[in-house]
């Protein structure tokens, strides 16, 4: 380890937050961080993530543990990149995904919604 | 509004995870969560975030208070899917990313990493 | 239709790469069709093909006429981003997909890989 | 090399979809490819393609020797899966971008487009 922060626990998104902008700032990597490339990695380990999924469904109780390590890895980068992105966009996440689940209330009620996969513009 | 849930603020990650689960539990929607569709949505949703910014860079200044409002909603829906996959897999969100923040402190050292845009395996 | 491009037939490769260039100079749109720019597109009409697909298998005989062409369009749209990268990167994709077959040959030899959806390092 | 394909030229995109079924009937992989798998592992394949492009533009001069042969592999492979696709759903590749190059013709008019990088429902 290179510094004092490893044994951190971190309690909130927050504290991610600003963990992660503190390893930007010592690495001098803000001028990497723009949105669209912020975006771009996020896209990138979105599909390191799926590609554990490629070749069939992988129920919960077929992924061994070395995979499932592996798979926490893949979804810790996606939380970091976009915790990065929200940061540089000043976006609060927690109120964002609030708001979404309001607005997607309204789009799938519950009575219409129920058991159906379909997009709410084919309800 | 179809429910009494819409105005209550969600004040951290597991708030947000026990929301969807109910979310999902009211439409009988678990059927369709499994990992493989909630990693498949997820880069869908990356996909349209990654869309905002498919043309150019579009620096922070230049995104306009209509795009901001619609790269919240597509970050929103990435962190919805995220979290309902961890919840799947049974994986501690911000506990993968401090383990994953310890890992790159190790494979980016300070010193080798500072204002270099290289994979670890370059540096 | 604007010009009289429009019922003309495309026979090969070759003549949708040709077909595309007039579209774009037509239209101007070269300073918009960088590598970057153009790899960002494709994987965003990847992710809208891959939408169909996203809450379960759909095997081939599910798919009814409307989604089978919708499908179609968005296969459409990764074939003329691919031709566009590949055009301004300067890769002849016939000859590209032969040298990559023959690597995978040589990764998946027949008696290994037969009836086996696993990551050649895995074999 | 393990049988006698390896040195054939592929001329076309349909001698490109019969060596691809060859290849997957020797494996015994069509079993693993459906439209689903298929269009999961085409996106992945994308990511890694862009990847190359994640932390900048990588403009057409600014591409070595060595970048530029991984980037054809990636789009040698993303064409390889398009193929594949396109097979399984008994769709003509080239017809299908005919026709789609005829609708974006209606939707981005010369006269309306040039020089715009916006989506037809924002000319």
């Amino acid at each position: 380890m290179t510094n004092g922060h490893s044994d951190e626990a971190i309690a909130d998104l927050v504290a991610l937050r600003d963990r992660l902008r503190e390893f930007a700032a010592e690495r001098d990597w803000d001028q990497f961080h723009s949105p669209r490339n912020l975006a771009t990695a996020l896209i990138v380990e979105a599909a390191e993530l799926l590609e554990h999924f490629q070749w069939g469904a992988l129920e919960e109780g077929d992924i061994g543990a070395d995979r499932h390590a592996a798979i926490e890895q893949e979804v810790a980068d996606v939380l970091i990149y976009l915790v990065r992105l929200a940061d540089r966009l000043d976006i609060d996440l927690l109120q964002a995904a609030a708001a979404k689940i309001r607005l997607n209330e309204s789009k799938y009620p519950v009575e219409m919604a129920r058991g159906k996969a379909r997009k709410y513009t084919e309800l």
